[in-house]
């Protein structure tokens, strides 16, 4: 990511690893600027010396721990879509910030053209007004480029329209799936590439899955099924079920369970055997762990804690 | 519960609060005895003092962290369901077993016709058997009350087969949808219960929802949908969407968001309104919080904390 979007080109959204380790290594590779989706990231990642310039790419009323950020030294812009998000900011004593835009995902963000009023109503409340940002998190997902770069299109220009009546150097979007898609912002917000899923995996992205859950088969009916004891409270489930890394189908999960049967063929499971759980959401799979655990091959060679949980 | 199941008819498992505080009040209530699906939960219970009778309704191999707890005094009992079970377990300082059955979930537990020569190799390894387990998680949901009686009755057909050829005091089962139709066993496991969620609330059972998560509406398209600060990270998933105490659609959820729409006629949220989001499945939701806040109204009486979370 680092080879195609040196730089300021990448904001990397910190909401997938929630780990300020593994920050400090996209920091070494040329990224300054970071995005956020909770007050707790953008205050772990100032604490972490990573507050360069930090974008919380979403609404927030209670500003204050904002405040005390900017007070302390870091760079702080958050995203405003309203007059009390603007009044927020401003009484937080927040100084700088992002017109959010919906550009279609219908989630937070203005009418494309309320953008220039709220601009200007940010500007009347003593903020300096960056640019603008849309997220086209209904695009990212679409399995086909081709249709991920004709949904890109749209969005690009409302965005560019919305940008057009703010003005600002800053017009922020994108995620992993659009992230050489969409050419139209000036920085990317993606994340999950640095861990990637199975969901992401199906489009194709020159980004390796780093992420698995080390699970042990703890009961077997043989030719029948496996259990393996990762569940529920290991896996965000809202993108379905996860996959095994050496194949085979998994039937469901339960709260420590995922149950499964391995590829016709294949190494028959034994009680005992570990197996790689592949998670189809990243995000919420990570949010339910306290640290990675840098493998090579078998042998486990760093914890890095995932210190960005909560809120 | 504790009138319906009162003292050691009833086994609170604890995997849905994940609390010492609420497991603390059930004790109170009579229920001197817990279950429990992780090693440590039932860490967690034996140092609160909670240790008088612990069942882990699992199957395990890492068992010397339980034998640390029988040689500090807890009473200790594991799920077996295969030689390799019983030999962790003997291996682990482990002293009492239950015979895990597979009565239908197709999960974890041996045929009902392997029970009896289980239980014999476990004792040959020294341990005691107490009796045996089965769980019908796979009949606890059907919101038929006729239907889930007629399917208890096969389950507990199995379930007293094996228990003839083990022997011994307990026969374990049950959960909130079976509490009062599993006449079956001697203890049930019910637990969720005690916070209930939208999925057993469809169930017509005389539990109230006591678990809401507090969000705050951060974003507004009037007349179409509202944002509010609770998603992913916040919820498990993997029985659908949330609901909303206040009523409404509930259209989709991401990391950080619920998008909705109030009900036909009801009040149009604004920025700052603060809604109830009513789980779908209670114990993967409680597993990404770090306490529960009591409240009377709106006052905040009291801070538990969910200090069970974790492996």
């Amino acid at each position: 990511m680092a080879e195609a979007l040196p730089g300021d080109r990448l904001r990397p959204h910190v909401k997938a690893h929630k780990c300020t380790e593994l920050a400090r290594l996209q920091h070494r590779l040329g990224h300054r600027n970071f995005t956020c989706a909770t007050i707790r990231e953008m205050e772990g990642m100032a604490a972490a010396g990573l507050g360069d310039d930090l974008l919380l790419a979403n609404e927030v009323l209670d500003t204050r721990r904002l405040g005390r950020l900017v007070r302390r030294g870091a760079r702080v812009t958050v995203a405003v879509d309203s007059p009390a998000t603007i009044e927020a900011a401003a009484a937080g004593g927040v100084r700088e910030v992002l017109i959010d835009v919906n550009i279609g995902l219908r989630r937070c963000g203005c009418d494309p053209d309320q953008a220039g009023a709220l601009a200007d109503a940010a500007k009347a409340a003593g903020l300096e007004v960056r640019g603008v940002m849309g997220y086209e998190g209904h695009v990212v997902g679409f399995e086909s480029r081709v249709e991920r770069t004709r949904k890109m299109e749209t969005c690009m220009t409302l965005l560019a329209s919305a940008h057009e009546a703010v003005g600002g150097p800053v017009r922020s979007g994108g995620g992993t799936g659009t992230y050489d898609l969409n050419t139209g912002a000036t920085e990317i917000q993606a994340g999950s590439y640095a861990l990637m899923d199975t969901a992401y995996g199906r489009l194709g992205l020159p980004f390796e899955p780093a992420l698995s859950i080390l699970a042990t088969v703890i009961s077997v009916r043989p030719g029948r099924w496996a259990v393996a004891d990762c569940g529920l409270k290991a896996l965000g489930m809202d993108h379905g079920l996860p996959s095994l890394a050496d194949g085979g189908t998994v039937h469901r999960c339960s709260d420590e369970h995922v149950v499964f049967s391995p590829p016709d063929g294949g190494h028959q499971p034994a009680v005992g055997d570990r197996v790689r759980v592949l998670p189809a959401h990243v995000d919420p799979t990570v949010a339910y762990h306290d640290a990675f655990h840098l493998v090579e091959g078998d042998e486990v060679v760093d914890r890095w804690p995932i210190d960005l949980r909560g809120w």
